[in-house]
């Protein structure tokens, strides 16, 4: 059997054609009983009516006595009655009103005359100060509707209307089969090819959410009989089936065998982008989804293809997603065959919410756990240019993007201590960090999509840092450079130096394998000075082209072997526990646009700069050196007469 | 020991207050180690820093074979390069690079030439098609900061990174202790005076959905030595105490007297209403807080009081609460000396938000069931007139409000089950009815507060219903009258009818116990005109002042035996088997304002009316007649050429 079909279908048609296939096949909701107080969140299965009233009884709603009221007409302030002991009860709020009684009056108004008679003051109408039955609720009113979630207080609605027990809907069974002769489960230390599988620890924490019960079963190889049993089992046990591509090759193929043989393939290839081989199959009512392997791809699938099962399942009104318009940052370049669903992360910069794309690799995990919101970019789209307003699906809310510090710059580790340190003092303030260089860091200034940005830019005329290219690109002010750090810049190499590497002229050296740094970032620019003073031609250094973002994956890089020596600051080296050989100390500042400069965001951070947690964390990495950091650094006239921080 | 000083403290102050004693005291947050798969949406403790890199090992990432670089600098489209199979390896997606080699080609430029050789028609640089160590997370790198919440994708880059526990904050355990000689456990058939014990429901509830554990304990009477070892057990096993306020007279003083007796109180008596006699007591660092027993009056100060130490103990970031600004329908008169918690029922019609102030009765726990929102009215204060632009602090989301359809008007049963239908055939769509009477209903509709209004007005010059009052009303139109149903009006008796009542002239019989609805109601209407047609002086009918909002709770007093008589529909007394002598067959109508006629939400309401469900509910519930649901009647003169549905 061959499966080699892999269509193109656009999402919506999939999703629509698919829900209707499992209809027809009895896919629906299930319901189940269960005691009220078990019932909060559970949605019910029909509607609830009172079985009594609540109150229950005619309560007394005052501390006071109970009477007929016919006996009180003629009592006023000034022509008190008297009432014998046997004419009245004396009741607290919540008690009965005893047989023959129909008012009470309140303690406030009667006064004890002799121990057998009390005056009363006041005269009340019949029912007066008595919580009539079903106040609150009546015996045979609806209390609830069906398909209503349970709050809290209907529970107590509930309870107080005599219900013990309630149908509500079933959360459905969710089975996820991880698949794939490569894949571990999670280690701290996996062999080289080994994949860790988190991907079933990603969607049992989704399908919770979703109130999904999930259960996981053990990873199957890419073997068809076993894959074939473990499906088998989970279609007995689970609702809905969701297997994950194995790692054969032509794993695609595998996967839609394999549930074609366990039921029917609806459905083999979306036109969305990750997450295009995704499987839409059914055995009888019951969905069988094939998540493609890579994790993002399957985040999606699970989102776009799952979730509306589960909503239909648990019958969730389709509510609009919570979108802003926001300001893409970069230019986005997408297929005109796919819906892209690009993830981005988002900050609030001079009033305007600004979208950056984030790494799209189907990999790339982190990307998800980093975003801030999802762009769906339609099909037959080519993308946006940078400056076009996007609608974003919010991951997060509103008011937490408006309370993030945006910082797109160079890297330096110390910012995601900053950030630490930041919602550690402040729990409504976060802090993302974007790695595009300093260079990209300035220009991301200019183009007000960041409150900072980290700089460390040689002057090679003058050794100076920063100022100069401010002043070039900034000629009119407008911003401020704040004092950070002075670290240390070096050659960072395999540990124990074996190619005896002792300054940047030992680069060429026949063997040796150099991992740069990418072109606009701050260490970049100072390698390529010093190649060219030390009149070295960068092209006979193997590997100059090759360019990693930040100073700790060019460090990883070295540390597994596939490289020798790169360019970097000194607690990267550290962290990895690879020789260093120092070859300048640098000022690392941030660049401030004056519109941010005074927010209690940027405050805060300045704060955060200047305490001794962020000194006993720099010297924790090392290489650091502390000045005044945040103090304004003069870089214009006006800034020589600012009061220092 | 007396403990009669009630303060009246504001809110705000006593928070702070109180926290400020509790931090002195050592009240912080926990810490627990948990398997990172079972951590999603817990808090961090600290940061998490990656152990490993990912890939952890340089992968394909493509299928093709792996080759050194620099062999194939040469190979281009017209010149191919020849390479024998000692100089590559196959290799898939995700596999390991293996030594030697850096950079794959992929499958589609090479060739197989010899069993020996391929032919490659492309050069590769270096780490070209290679997924680089670190692409996703670098080893050191934080992955999430401190007091951070664990998204499912964090799971997955946790995992990734090589981390396999992970330091989160402990979820508080709050311990429940309700007390109170009368509180019952859940039944369904309560004596009278038995009070149903559903605030530890209620609670635990919301306490869960705060991400707390909750721990409730067994009721304790009103006797000071169980109160007292029960605080006992609480302190011992939980982190935070809360004591349900029992029923004794005097209830407060003895659950003050307990808390300090235990520890200390720091302040009893709130200036909130309801929830005014909490109380903030503390044993050492543990929060001790006495909450009352009624549940609405519960709910605030658990939301009020026990919230924020949740939210400290969980450093949850102090957001903002979703709002929504909203017009008021009513008048609302709230207390100088309290800063007053409204709970209003919300809808949009036309275009505007409005917030209708629901009961604000203590006890009555339906009306927390029903609100859409809670209006805090500051201290200081008088409320605010009908019409005024005012705040919602929402407790649905808003998408929800606006797909709410308003019914303000008559009450009738058949509301509750046109409701339920509307919302199971379209699950986006919610109905709310408020049942102000048919008058009512008609000036909601002049206010543009409702999308509909239920109304059986007669007149009694003609016999005919609601045309005239319309007329009147809306002289230039802008509405139309739905025929709903015919229902049968009548006496509804105890049952057996044991004063032999034959007929409204019976009503003054003596020993005779009438319950009347409210003024403005159309069965309040057709009453006073019955007496007056029959000359019938109604001050003589006992209880014809007693009144009631609904045909049902007209039926439950007359069923619990605290009336005998009163006006309503037929299907209110089967629903209490209660004996009825008919009156009359009435028009019950719906009146639809033009603006809302053409909205969706009222087209899927007349095609509610028209379906075969409504019919058979109708049916089930008895006492109505169907001639043409949802058809207009005509009323204006347009309406006369107007299509009917």
């Amino acid at each position: 059997m061959a499966f080699d079909y892999l269509t193109s279908t656009p999402l919506k048609e999939a999703i629509t054609g698919y829900k209707a296939v499992l209809s027809e096949n009895g896919f629906a909701p299930q319901t189940e009983t269960v005691p009220v107080q078990e019932a909060a969140f559970c949605i019910t299965a029909e509607p609830v009516y009172a079985g009594i009233c609540s109150p229950h009884y005619p309560a007394s709603a005052m501390d006071g006595i109970a009477v007929p009221a016919g006996l009180t007409y003629n009592a006023t302030e000034t022509t008190p009655m008297t009432l014998r002991n046997d004419q009245f009860v004396t009741v607290d709020t919540g008690d009965p009103i005893p047989e023959g009684c129909d008012a009470v009056i309140m303690i406030e108004d009667v006064v004890r005359d002799t121990p057998d008679t009390v005056k009363i003051y006041k005269s009340v109408a019949p029912w007066q100060n008595i919580r009539q039955i079903g106040e609150d609720i009546c015996a045979g009113e609806m209390i609830l509707g069906s398909f209503m979630e349970i709050t809290p207080a209907a529970v107590g609605a509930m309870i107080a209307g005599g219900i013990t027990q309630v149908k509500v809907l079933r959360a459905p069974l969710v089975g996820f089969i991880p698949t794939g002769d490569e894949i571990v489960p999670p280690t701290t230390d996996p062999a080289p090819g080994d994949i860790l599988e988190f991907n079933s620890s990603i969607f049992s924490a989704m399908l919770k959410e979703w109130h999904c019960k999930t259960r996981i079963y053990p990873i199957v190889p890419d073997v068809k009989d076993e894959i074939r049993a473990a499906l088998k089992v989970a279609l007995r046990e689970c609702d809905f089936v969701l297997l994950g591509a194995g790692s054969s090759a032509g794993r695609d193929d595998y996967s839609t065998e394999m549930i074609a043989e366990a039921g029917d393939v609806y459905c083999h290839g979306i036109a969305i982008k990750p997450g295009k081989p995704a499987i839409l199959g059914y055995h009888k009512k019951q969905p069988i989804v094939g998540i493609p392997g890579y994790p993002v791809s399957g985040i999606i699938v699970l989102k776009e293809i799952v979730k509306p099962l589960v909503d239909m399942w648990l019958r969730a009104p389709q509510l609009s997603k919570q979108t802003c318009s926001a300001t893409l940052t970069k230019p986005l370049v997408t297929s005109l065959k796919y819906e892209e669903f690009v993830r981005v992360r988002m900050g609030e910069v001079a009033g305007k919410i600004m979208a950056s794309p984030l790494s799209r690799g189907s990999g790339v995990v982190s990307s998800f756990m980093k975003a801030d919101g999802i762009i769906r970019v339609p099909q037959n789209l080519e993308g946006y240019v940078a400056g076009d307003e996007v609608e974003v699906e919010l991951l997060r809310p509103l008011s937490q993007i408006e309370h993030t510090l945006v910082a797109i710059g160079s890297h330096d580790p110390l910012l995601d201590e900053v950030a630490d340190l930041l919602h550690t003092r402040y729990p409504s303030l976060f802090m993302m960090s974007s790695h595009v260089g300093s260079m990209g860091g300035l220009m991301a200034i200019k183009r007000g999509e960041t409150h900072i940005a980290g700089t460390h830019l040689l002057d090679e005329r003058d050794g100076s840092y920063n100022v100069s290219f401010i002043r070039k690109r900034f000629p009119k002010g407008g911003i401020k450079l704040v004092e950070c750090v002075n670290r240390v810049q070096g050659l960072m190499l395999a540990k124990g130096n074996p190619l005896n590497i002792r300054s940047v002229s030992d680069l060429t050296k026949k063997g040796l394998r150099y991992v740069n740094r990418q072109k606009g970032s701050g260490t970049r620019i100072l390698i390529d000075y010093l190649t060219k003073k030390e009149g070295i031609d960068s092209s006979k250094i193997y590997g100059y082209d090759r360019e990693e973002f930040t100073h700790t994956s060019v460090a990883a890089q070295i540390a597994s072997g596939t490289a020798d020596a790169g360019m970097g600051i000194l607690s990267a080296a550290k962290l990895y526990d690879l020789d260093f050989v120092p070859v300048c100390m640098e000022q690392y500042d941030l660049l401030i646009p004056d519109t941010a400069f005074d927010t209690p965001m940027i405050q805060c951070l300045l704060e955060v700069l200047q305490s001794k947690e962020f000194a006993a964390r720099l010297d924790a990495l090392g290489g650091y050196e502390l000045d005044h950091p945040g103090r304004i650094r003069p870089c214009f006239e006006e800034d020589s007469t600012a009061k220092h921080a």
